[in-house]
Protein backbone atom coordinates (compact mmCIF):
# COMPACT_ATOMS: atom_id res chain seq x y z
CA UNK A 1 0.00 0.00 0.00
CA UNK A 2 1.62 3.28 -0.94
CA UNK A 3 0.85 6.60 0.63
CA UNK A 4 0.60 10.13 -0.73
CA UNK A 5 2.97 11.33 2.07
CA UNK A 6 6.41 10.59 3.29
CA UNK A 7 5.69 11.75 7.10
CA UNK A 8 2.95 9.11 7.24
CA UNK A 9 4.92 6.66 5.54
CA UNK A 10 7.72 7.26 8.09
CA UNK A 11 5.67 6.76 11.31
CA UNK A 12 3.82 3.13 10.03
CA UNK A 13 7.79 1.65 9.04
CA UNK A 14 8.46 3.21 13.24
CA UNK A 15 5.63 1.61 13.99
CA UNK A 16 5.70 -1.57 12.30
CA UNK A 17 9.22 -2.06 13.44
CA UNK A 18 7.69 -3.11 16.60
CA UNK A 19 7.60 -6.71 17.70
CA UNK A 20 4.81 -8.38 15.89
CA UNK A 21 3.58 -5.32 14.07
CA UNK A 22 2.78 -5.27 10.40
CA UNK A 23 1.89 -2.90 8.17
CA UNK A 24 -1.57 -2.85 8.57
CA UNK A 25 -2.01 -2.47 12.12
CA UNK A 26 1.22 0.22 12.09
CA UNK A 27 -1.28 1.84 9.38
CA UNK A 28 -4.32 1.86 12.05
CA UNK A 29 -1.85 2.89 14.83
CA UNK A 30 -1.30 5.94 12.95
CA UNK A 31 -4.63 6.77 11.40
CA UNK A 32 -5.40 6.55 15.71
CA UNK A 33 -3.11 9.17 15.87
CA UNK A 34 -3.81 11.24 13.31
CA UNK A 35 -7.28 12.41 14.72
CA UNK A 36 -6.05 12.95 17.99
CA UNK A 37 -5.13 16.42 18.93
CA UNK A 38 -1.55 17.69 18.97
CA UNK A 39 -1.32 18.21 22.68
CA UNK A 40 -2.40 14.19 23.04
CA UNK A 41 0.44 13.50 20.01
CA UNK A 42 2.91 15.37 21.82
CA UNK A 43 2.79 13.50 25.19
CA UNK A 44 2.85 10.32 23.08
CA UNK A 45 5.92 11.34 21.31
CA UNK A 46 7.54 12.72 24.58
CA UNK A 47 6.97 9.64 26.22
CA UNK A 48 9.20 7.76 23.91
CA UNK A 49 11.63 9.92 24.16
CA UNK A 50 11.66 9.84 27.86
CA UNK A 51 12.68 6.24 27.63
CA UNK A 52 15.96 7.03 26.77
CA UNK A 53 16.73 10.50 27.81
CA UNK A 54 15.48 10.45 31.53
CA UNK A 55 15.02 6.54 32.34
CA UNK A 56 18.31 5.77 34.37
CA UNK A 57 19.41 2.65 35.39
CA UNK A 58 19.35 2.07 39.43
CA UNK A 59 22.95 2.72 40.90
CA UNK A 60 22.46 -0.73 43.23
CA UNK A 61 20.13 -2.98 41.90
CA UNK A 62 20.64 -1.92 37.68
CA UNK A 63 16.58 -2.00 37.56
CA UNK A 64 15.48 0.79 35.82
CA UNK A 65 14.48 4.29 37.43
CA UNK A 66 13.56 7.78 37.70
CA UNK A 67 16.73 8.99 39.41
CA UNK A 68 19.75 7.87 40.90
CA UNK A 69 18.10 4.90 42.77
CA UNK A 70 14.61 3.15 41.67
CA UNK A 71 11.47 3.27 43.38
CA UNK A 72 12.18 -0.49 45.34
CA UNK A 73 15.87 0.12 46.87
CA UNK A 74 14.31 2.85 47.82
CA UNK A 75 11.36 1.94 49.63
CA UNK A 76 12.24 1.72 53.68
CA UNK A 77 9.17 -0.81 54.34
CA UNK A 78 10.90 -3.50 51.92
CA UNK A 79 13.22 -6.21 53.98
CA UNK A 80 17.03 -5.36 52.33
CA UNK A 81 18.21 -8.15 54.06
CA UNK A 82 16.99 -10.39 51.20
CA UNK A 83 18.34 -9.99 47.62
CA UNK A 84 16.69 -11.58 44.52
CA UNK A 85 18.89 -12.13 41.43
CA UNK A 86 16.74 -11.91 38.21
CA UNK A 87 18.05 -11.65 34.42
CA UNK A 88 16.09 -8.44 33.40
CA UNK A 89 13.28 -5.84 34.60
CA UNK A 90 10.46 -7.87 33.04
CA UNK A 91 11.76 -10.66 35.54
CA UNK A 92 10.99 -7.83 38.38
CA UNK A 93 7.75 -6.77 37.18
CA UNK A 94 6.81 -10.47 37.19
CA UNK A 95 8.10 -11.09 40.49
CA UNK A 96 6.56 -8.20 42.11
CA UNK A 97 2.99 -8.92 40.44
CA UNK A 98 2.96 -12.03 42.74
CA UNK A 99 3.37 -9.94 45.56
CA UNK A 100 5.25 -12.97 47.49
CA UNK A 101 8.40 -11.17 47.53
CA UNK A 102 9.07 -7.97 49.71
CA UNK A 103 12.72 -8.01 49.65
CA UNK A 104 15.22 -6.31 46.66
CA UNK A 105 16.49 -7.24 43.38
CA UNK A 106 19.50 -6.96 41.38
CA UNK A 107 19.33 -7.20 37.52
CA UNK A 108 22.46 -9.41 35.97
CA UNK A 109 21.37 -8.17 32.63
CA UNK A 110 21.75 -11.38 31.10
CA UNK A 111 23.03 -14.90 32.11
CA UNK A 112 26.24 -16.70 31.19
CA UNK A 113 26.36 -18.34 28.18
CA UNK A 114 29.39 -18.89 26.81
CA UNK A 115 27.63 -20.06 23.15
CA UNK A 116 26.63 -16.53 22.75
CA UNK A 117 29.54 -14.91 24.29
CA UNK A 118 28.62 -13.73 27.56
CA UNK A 119 31.19 -13.97 29.92
CA UNK A 120 30.58 -12.94 33.78
CA UNK A 121 31.83 -9.71 32.79
CA UNK A 122 29.53 -8.94 30.44
CA UNK A 123 27.12 -9.03 33.55
CA UNK A 124 26.11 -7.17 36.68
CA UNK A 125 27.89 -9.82 38.47
CA UNK A 126 30.82 -7.78 40.53
CA UNK A 127 28.22 -5.47 41.46
CA UNK A 128 26.51 -8.24 43.33
CA UNK A 129 29.19 -9.51 44.82
CA UNK A 130 30.33 -6.76 46.21
CA UNK A 131 27.05 -5.57 47.31
CA UNK A 132 26.74 -9.31 48.95
CA UNK A 133 30.22 -9.07 50.64
CA UNK A 134 29.72 -5.31 51.99
CA UNK A 135 26.34 -4.96 53.39
CA UNK A 136 25.13 -7.60 55.63
CA UNK A 137 22.36 -9.50 53.27
CA UNK A 138 21.27 -12.67 54.82
CA UNK A 139 19.39 -14.22 52.03
CA UNK A 140 20.34 -14.08 48.33
CA UNK A 141 17.86 -15.71 46.04
CA UNK A 142 18.28 -17.27 42.31
CA UNK A 143 14.82 -16.31 39.84
CA UNK A 144 17.17 -17.36 37.13
CA UNK A 145 15.32 -19.31 33.68
CA UNK A 146 15.56 -23.09 34.54
CA UNK A 147 18.22 -23.82 31.67
CA UNK A 148 21.87 -24.87 31.68
CA UNK A 149 22.73 -21.16 31.46
CA UNK A 150 20.57 -19.86 34.24
CA UNK A 151 21.93 -22.72 36.47
CA UNK A 152 25.64 -22.16 35.55
CA UNK A 153 25.12 -18.25 36.49
CA UNK A 154 23.68 -19.08 39.80
CA UNK A 155 26.50 -21.90 40.82
CA UNK A 156 28.79 -19.08 39.43
CA UNK A 157 27.82 -16.46 41.35
CA UNK A 158 27.13 -18.65 44.74
CA UNK A 159 30.75 -20.07 44.41
CA UNK A 160 31.99 -16.85 45.06
CA UNK A 161 29.75 -15.88 47.98
CA UNK A 162 29.55 -18.81 49.43
CA UNK A 163 32.35 -18.61 52.36
CA UNK A 164 30.22 -15.32 54.08
CA UNK A 165 29.10 -15.92 57.04
CA UNK A 166 25.61 -16.35 57.58
CA UNK A 167 24.14 -16.64 54.58
CA UNK A 168 21.81 -19.03 53.14
CA UNK A 169 21.03 -19.09 49.02
CA UNK A 170 18.10 -20.48 47.26
CA UNK A 171 16.84 -20.93 44.07
CA UNK A 172 13.21 -20.89 43.03
CA UNK A 173 11.39 -24.22 42.75
CA UNK A 174 11.12 -25.67 39.80
CA UNK A 175 7.78 -27.89 39.36
CA UNK A 176 4.37 -28.54 37.55
CA UNK A 177 2.58 -25.72 36.88
CA UNK A 178 -0.36 -25.37 39.55
CA UNK A 179 -3.35 -25.89 37.24
CA UNK A 180 -1.44 -27.89 34.89
CA UNK A 181 -2.43 -31.59 34.28
CA UNK A 182 0.37 -34.25 35.13
CA UNK A 183 0.39 -35.65 31.37
CA UNK A 184 1.17 -32.30 29.89
CA UNK A 185 3.77 -31.73 31.85
CA UNK A 186 7.07 -32.51 30.07
CA UNK A 187 9.19 -35.24 31.42
CA UNK A 188 12.36 -32.81 32.96
CA UNK A 189 9.98 -30.62 34.96
CA UNK A 190 8.00 -33.54 36.21
CA UNK A 191 11.32 -35.39 37.47
CA UNK A 192 12.75 -32.56 39.22
CA UNK A 193 9.62 -31.90 40.77
CA UNK A 194 9.16 -35.20 42.41
CA UNK A 195 13.33 -35.24 43.66
CA UNK A 196 12.70 -31.69 44.87
CA UNK A 197 9.02 -33.39 46.62
CA UNK A 198 7.80 -31.17 49.83
CA UNK A 199 6.93 -32.97 52.82
CA UNK A 200 3.21 -32.13 54.40
CA UNK A 201 3.82 -29.75 57.57
CA UNK A 202 1.85 -30.90 60.35
CA UNK B 1 1.23 -5.02 36.89
CA UNK B 2 3.08 -2.05 39.19
CA UNK B 3 6.75 -0.60 37.46
CA UNK B 4 9.52 0.79 39.60
CA UNK B 5 9.84 4.06 36.89
CA UNK B 6 6.90 6.20 36.34
CA UNK B 7 8.28 6.94 33.11
CA UNK B 8 7.87 3.80 32.21
CA UNK B 9 4.53 3.78 33.25
CA UNK B 10 3.43 6.48 31.33
CA UNK B 11 5.21 5.00 27.99
CA UNK B 12 3.04 2.00 28.43
CA UNK B 13 -0.25 3.89 29.26
CA UNK B 14 0.45 5.62 25.87
CA UNK B 15 0.92 2.28 24.15
CA UNK B 16 -1.81 1.05 25.46
CA UNK B 17 -4.41 3.59 23.97
CA UNK B 18 -3.60 2.49 20.76
CA UNK B 19 -6.09 0.20 18.80
CA UNK B 20 -5.69 -3.38 20.19
CA UNK B 21 -3.02 -3.00 22.27
CA UNK B 22 -3.41 -4.34 26.12
CA UNK B 23 -0.95 -3.67 28.68
CA UNK B 24 1.13 -6.94 27.89
CA UNK B 25 1.91 -6.03 24.67
CA UNK B 26 2.36 -2.13 25.51
CA UNK B 27 5.01 -3.12 27.87
CA UNK B 28 6.81 -5.62 25.32
CA UNK B 29 6.76 -2.63 23.32
CA UNK B 30 8.21 -0.24 25.62
CA UNK B 31 11.20 -2.74 26.74
CA UNK B 32 11.33 -3.49 22.74
CA UNK B 33 12.49 0.87 22.71
CA UNK B 34 14.54 0.59 25.58
CA UNK B 35 17.14 -2.26 24.03
CA UNK B 36 17.03 0.36 20.86
CA UNK B 37 19.80 3.18 20.87
CA UNK B 38 18.94 6.77 21.56
CA UNK B 39 18.92 7.93 17.85
CA UNK B 40 16.54 5.46 17.02
CA UNK B 41 14.11 6.11 19.58
CA UNK B 42 14.55 9.33 19.10
CA UNK B 43 13.51 8.94 15.21
CA UNK B 44 10.50 6.75 16.54
CA UNK B 45 9.22 9.64 18.66
CA UNK B 46 10.23 12.28 15.72
CA UNK B 47 8.10 10.22 13.37
CA UNK B 48 5.31 10.62 15.79
CA UNK B 49 5.27 14.24 16.24
CA UNK B 50 5.56 15.15 12.88
CA UNK B 51 2.17 13.10 12.04
CA UNK B 52 0.44 16.31 13.77
CA UNK B 53 3.33 19.30 13.00
CA UNK B 54 4.37 18.23 9.59
CA UNK B 55 1.40 16.79 7.71
CA UNK B 56 -1.06 18.78 6.49
CA UNK B 57 -4.21 18.55 4.85
CA UNK B 58 -4.23 18.70 0.61
CA UNK B 59 -5.71 22.09 0.15
CA UNK B 60 -7.27 20.49 -3.27
CA UNK B 61 -8.76 17.49 -1.83
CA UNK B 62 -8.57 17.40 1.45
CA UNK B 63 -5.92 14.16 1.74
CA UNK B 64 -3.20 14.37 4.08
CA UNK B 65 0.13 16.06 2.87
CA UNK B 66 3.63 16.71 3.33
CA UNK B 67 3.16 19.90 2.08
CA UNK B 68 0.60 22.38 0.49
CA UNK B 69 -0.64 20.39 -2.23
CA UNK B 70 -0.77 16.50 -1.77
CA UNK B 71 1.38 14.07 -3.83
CA UNK B 72 -1.93 12.78 -5.88
CA UNK B 73 -2.79 15.99 -6.95
CA UNK B 74 0.88 17.20 -7.89
CA UNK B 75 1.06 14.01 -10.00
CA UNK B 76 0.48 15.57 -13.43
CA UNK B 77 0.47 11.65 -15.10
CA UNK B 78 -3.12 11.77 -13.29
CA UNK B 79 -6.03 12.08 -14.59
CA UNK B 80 -7.41 15.83 -13.84
CA UNK B 81 -10.87 15.00 -15.38
CA UNK B 82 -11.84 12.06 -12.98
CA UNK B 83 -12.87 12.90 -9.37
CA UNK B 84 -13.55 9.99 -6.91
CA UNK B 85 -15.42 11.17 -3.65
CA UNK B 86 -14.59 9.25 -0.59
CA UNK B 87 -15.25 9.45 3.10
CA UNK B 88 -11.68 9.15 4.70
CA UNK B 89 -7.93 9.04 3.99
CA UNK B 90 -7.93 5.22 4.53
CA UNK B 91 -10.60 4.68 1.51
CA UNK B 92 -7.90 6.25 -0.90
CA UNK B 93 -5.12 4.01 0.35
CA UNK B 94 -7.10 1.04 -0.21
CA UNK B 95 -8.39 2.53 -4.04
CA UNK B 96 -4.73 3.04 -4.42
CA UNK B 97 -3.95 -0.31 -3.61
CA UNK B 98 -6.14 -1.49 -6.16
CA UNK B 99 -4.05 0.18 -9.06
CA UNK B 100 -7.38 0.63 -11.08
CA UNK B 101 -7.52 4.27 -10.45
CA UNK B 102 -5.87 6.77 -12.35
CA UNK B 103 -8.03 9.83 -11.94
CA UNK B 104 -7.61 12.08 -8.59
CA UNK B 105 -9.85 12.20 -4.84
CA UNK B 106 -11.66 14.53 -2.85
CA UNK B 107 -11.98 13.59 0.94
CA UNK B 108 -15.54 14.26 2.53
CA UNK B 109 -14.27 13.63 6.03
CA UNK B 110 -17.00 11.55 6.69
CA UNK B 111 -20.69 10.87 5.43
CA UNK B 112 -23.94 13.10 5.87
CA UNK B 113 -25.58 10.97 9.49
CA UNK B 114 -27.89 13.01 10.90
CA UNK B 115 -27.98 10.40 13.76
CA UNK B 116 -24.91 11.31 14.97
CA UNK B 117 -25.31 15.35 13.97
CA UNK B 118 -23.16 15.40 11.12
CA UNK B 119 -24.39 17.60 8.25
CA UNK B 120 -23.22 18.71 4.88
CA UNK B 121 -21.83 21.71 6.46
CA UNK B 122 -19.32 19.90 8.58
CA UNK B 123 -17.94 17.91 5.48
CA UNK B 124 -15.79 18.89 3.04
CA UNK B 125 -18.82 19.15 0.48
CA UNK B 126 -18.96 23.16 -0.93
CA UNK B 127 -14.97 22.38 -1.42
CA UNK B 128 -16.05 19.59 -3.61
CA UNK B 129 -19.37 21.50 -5.76
CA UNK B 130 -16.48 24.22 -6.23
CA UNK B 131 -14.30 22.25 -7.53
CA UNK B 132 -16.50 20.32 -9.58
CA UNK B 133 -18.32 23.49 -11.18
CA UNK B 134 -15.37 25.58 -11.48
CA UNK B 135 -12.96 22.67 -13.25
CA UNK B 136 -13.34 21.03 -16.19
CA UNK B 137 -14.43 17.44 -14.11
CA UNK B 138 -15.89 15.22 -16.07
CA UNK B 139 -17.02 12.34 -14.05
CA UNK B 140 -17.54 12.06 -10.62
CA UNK B 141 -17.03 8.39 -8.90
CA UNK B 142 -19.06 7.71 -5.35
CA UNK B 143 -16.78 5.63 -3.54
CA UNK B 144 -18.73 5.56 -0.21
CA UNK B 145 -19.52 2.95 1.99
CA UNK B 146 -22.67 0.98 1.02
CA UNK B 147 -25.38 2.32 3.47
CA UNK B 148 -28.44 4.63 3.74
CA UNK B 149 -25.75 7.38 4.88
CA UNK B 150 -23.34 6.93 2.03
CA UNK B 151 -25.93 6.80 -0.35
CA UNK B 152 -27.73 9.95 1.16
CA UNK B 153 -24.22 11.87 1.00
CA UNK B 154 -23.64 10.67 -2.47
CA UNK B 155 -27.39 11.74 -3.55
CA UNK B 156 -27.14 15.17 -1.62
CA UNK B 157 -23.84 16.10 -4.07
CA UNK B 158 -25.39 14.68 -6.76
CA UNK B 159 -28.39 17.12 -6.80
CA UNK B 160 -26.08 19.86 -6.46
CA UNK B 161 -23.83 18.88 -9.48
CA UNK B 162 -26.44 17.30 -11.89
CA UNK B 163 -26.92 20.52 -13.75
CA UNK B 164 -23.23 21.00 -14.97
CA UNK B 165 -23.13 19.69 -18.89
CA UNK B 166 -21.25 16.99 -20.20
CA UNK B 167 -20.74 15.43 -16.42
CA UNK B 168 -21.18 11.86 -15.84
CA UNK B 169 -21.67 11.46 -11.75
CA UNK B 170 -21.82 7.09 -10.85
CA UNK B 171 -21.21 5.17 -7.92
CA UNK B 172 -18.93 2.08 -7.60
CA UNK B 173 -20.84 -0.76 -8.39
CA UNK B 174 -22.22 -3.16 -5.36
CA UNK B 175 -22.45 -7.03 -5.74
CA UNK B 176 -21.14 -10.56 -4.13
CA UNK B 177 -17.14 -10.38 -3.59
CA UNK B 178 -15.42 -12.36 -5.56
CA UNK B 179 -14.68 -15.52 -4.67
CA UNK B 180 -17.41 -15.04 -2.53
CA UNK B 181 -19.89 -18.08 -2.95
CA UNK B 182 -23.80 -17.18 -2.92
CA UNK B 183 -25.05 -18.79 -0.19
CA UNK B 184 -23.15 -16.89 2.42
CA UNK B 185 -23.77 -13.52 0.94
CA UNK B 186 -26.74 -11.78 2.35
CA UNK B 187 -29.78 -10.98 0.20
CA UNK B 188 -29.53 -7.44 0.54
CA UNK B 189 -25.99 -7.29 -1.75
CA UNK B 190 -26.96 -10.53 -3.84
CA UNK B 191 -30.76 -8.85 -4.50
CA UNK B 192 -28.60 -5.57 -5.31
CA UNK B 193 -25.88 -7.29 -7.29
CA UNK B 194 -29.15 -9.06 -9.57
CA UNK B 195 -30.73 -5.62 -9.91
CA UNK B 196 -27.23 -4.56 -10.97
CA UNK B 197 -26.41 -7.45 -13.40
CA UNK B 198 -23.75 -6.48 -16.29
CA UNK B 199 -24.23 -8.07 -19.49
CA UNK B 200 -22.04 -9.85 -21.11
CA UNK B 201 -20.64 -7.94 -24.23
CA UNK B 202 -19.54 -9.29 -27.44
Amino acid sequence: MSNSSKLLEKAIEQFASLPGIGRRTALKFVLHLLKKNADEVTAFAKSITDLKENIKECAVCHNIADGEICEICADKRRDADIICVVENIRDIMSIEATAQFKGLYHVLGGIISPMDGIGPADLNINTLIDRIMSTDVKEVIFALSATIEGDTTAYYIYKKIKDKENITVSTIAKGISIGNDLEFTDELTLGRSIVNRISFSG
